[in-house]
């Protein structure tokens, strides 16, 4: 007997961005039915809930599937979340504080939905499903707009005390470097996330450096990785820092959580191999000059994820995917 | 029924350094019926389980107890260990590689003996007996010779996949630091380890800087501290450099596994509020700059060990603890 209805045999992930939705909506056996992403601005507070439900509808309008098959919805939010309230504590880029985003989508689309911090949504998905064979203990990277981890231990996610574990985008990497918005001087952030990658490139414009960024007027991180790839020395300068500094972040994971795999996801992440290179060069660099390193540090230790751009809305889906199986369980005792 | 016969009704921890050998002698209720610590260069690996055997008798019989009431012996070491195999993988310190530790004491002293790397096995002591109260998440920051941290998540130990979690000596801090015998530059180590301490001392005296350290002759770690307390500008700017990088680190673990305490103990903590100060101002600076530094960093962050130098013979109690609470086990299922 399944206690699933027939019609509602499905279940979205929504990856919430800056900049845009991306929605995947999977059967029970992960297939894929349909896969969106829309490019809006998520608006203000009292809006974001009707913009994720419109999201899932108009994903599942393009594949004309109907939207009552959707059992359950899960979201991933860049931010603070608390999962068991459904809250989003903050998200500073979006502009959200204490949201209830889990009521609200609920009262719209009058289904189960859950919320989670979406890198930590990531790392969970992977986790669920299996994308790493038998490693149990990895770390999910994600190098965007900001830097964080979600952290996989002994085959469960871990959260830490405050729901914070895995903020290493705020760790104190160069003490001279520039002042992050956190407060703070030289955190990782302000090296390695994208913003800093574009600000470095227009710092180096504005102080009269040569460059062939200089004429494109374009500098956002992809530019700058495609100027780097292309031979150009400020760019090849700059995202040689910022894989230096992401290198020495992958090590002090490892040597912190001993973990067996870092998986780099995220908007910068994007440039592929011109985004790899200098990091892995760091990390050979590492090798070479400490036996402790090579051991810690093998040369399968990092990989680009394979979902691409699409781990935050995996991550979305395996939080959707729990979410139906606690409404399961329950409707299975009341049922008992 | 108790299984433990009841001249079996003690067990000893053993705190192996690399300059002595300290034991404590407790009951069940964690009383303790000797303490002894025993200066002594501890030898080559084929005489280490016999020193340590022998200074379990000599505490003992110090102490006027009988040593058959010991029923259980832990011991903690600087160093890899396999606690499972009950061998001692590398202890650099001590000169170790591949030490079968365990069953070479068990063969001398004829009762259940168990290894565990020192700094593991201190977080896991101050678990066992609460000393944190109801506090299941920290890490125990050991600052010696060397320098580690024992993780402790949701209320177990947690070892990562070699057993190497905490390793946080290695990281680095300051890519323009000093070589450390790991091979990489600038690793905590370099920076605020006992012997770096005393290095930067030696090295200020050698460039001709004026300071009361080159009078005495005397530049150990704790001479640092005490010149620095007494107003010695150059030991003050030792301490407070290595007490910079020690409050980086903290910050660092705090941010990674979001814990709540960060215990500190280990030889160089023995300065007492010498060693604490320098740390805590820089605690101090990150919370002013920095509104999520400061959530991060609540004032009760840290705090040095209430077991002052003897967080590692505690330790080496909960591992000689666990061991006699198995074989309990095993001995109550071959009745059954």
């Amino acid at each position: 007997m399944t206690l699933r209805p027939i019609n509602r045999d499905l279940v979205a992930g929504v990856d919430v961005g800056g900049s845009k939705i991306a929605v995947l909506i999977v059967d029970a056996e992960l297939g894929v039915h349909a896969r969106h992403a829309i490019p809006t601005a998520i608006g203000a507070p009292g809006t974001a809930a009707q913009q994720i439900a419109d999201a899932v509808r108009a994903t599942a309008d393009e594949a004309r599937i109907d939207v009552a098959r959707i059992g359950a919805v899960g979201v991933g939010v860049p931010g603070r979340v608390d999962p068991v309230a459904g809250v989003v504590s903050l998200a500073v880029n979006l502009g959200w504080r204490w949201l209830p985003l889990r009521d609200d989508l609920e009262a719209i689309l009058g289904v189960p939905c859950a919320v989670e911090n979406d890198v930590r949504a990531a790392a969970g998905g992977i986790l669920e499903r299996g994308v790493l064979g038998p490693i149990r203990d990895f770390v999910y990277l994600s190098v965007g707009t900001g830097i964080s981890a979600g952290v996989v231990i002994d085959g469960s996610v871990h959260r830490g005390t405050r729901g914070l574990a895995g903020e290493i985008g705020h760790i104190v990497v160069d003490a001279d470097g520039p002042r992050c918005p956190c407060g703070l001087d030289g955190c990782l952030e302000t090296i390695a996330a994208g913003p800093a990658i574009a600000r470095a490139a227009s710092e180096a414009i504005a102080a009269g450096r040569r460059t062939a960024l200089a004429t494109t007027g374009n500098s956002d991180a992809a530019a700058v990785y495609a100027a780097a790839a292309a031979g150009d020395s400020v760019a090849t300068e700059i995202v040689n820092r910022a894989g230096r500094a992401l290198a020495r972040a992958i090590h002090a994971l490892v040597m912190t959580y001993d973990i067996e795999r870092v998986v780099l996801g995220g908007g910068v992440t994007g440039a592929g191999l011109g985004f790899l290179r200098p990091v892995l060069s760091e990390l050979d660099a590492m090798r070479a000059a400490s036996e402790l390193a090579a051991e810690m540090l093998p040369p399968d230790i990092v990989e680009i994820s394979a979902d691409g751009r699409e781990a935050g809305s995996w991550g979305a889906v395996s939080v959707a995917r729990a979410r139906a199986s606690r409404e399961e369980v329950v409707a299975r005792e009341a049922l008992a």
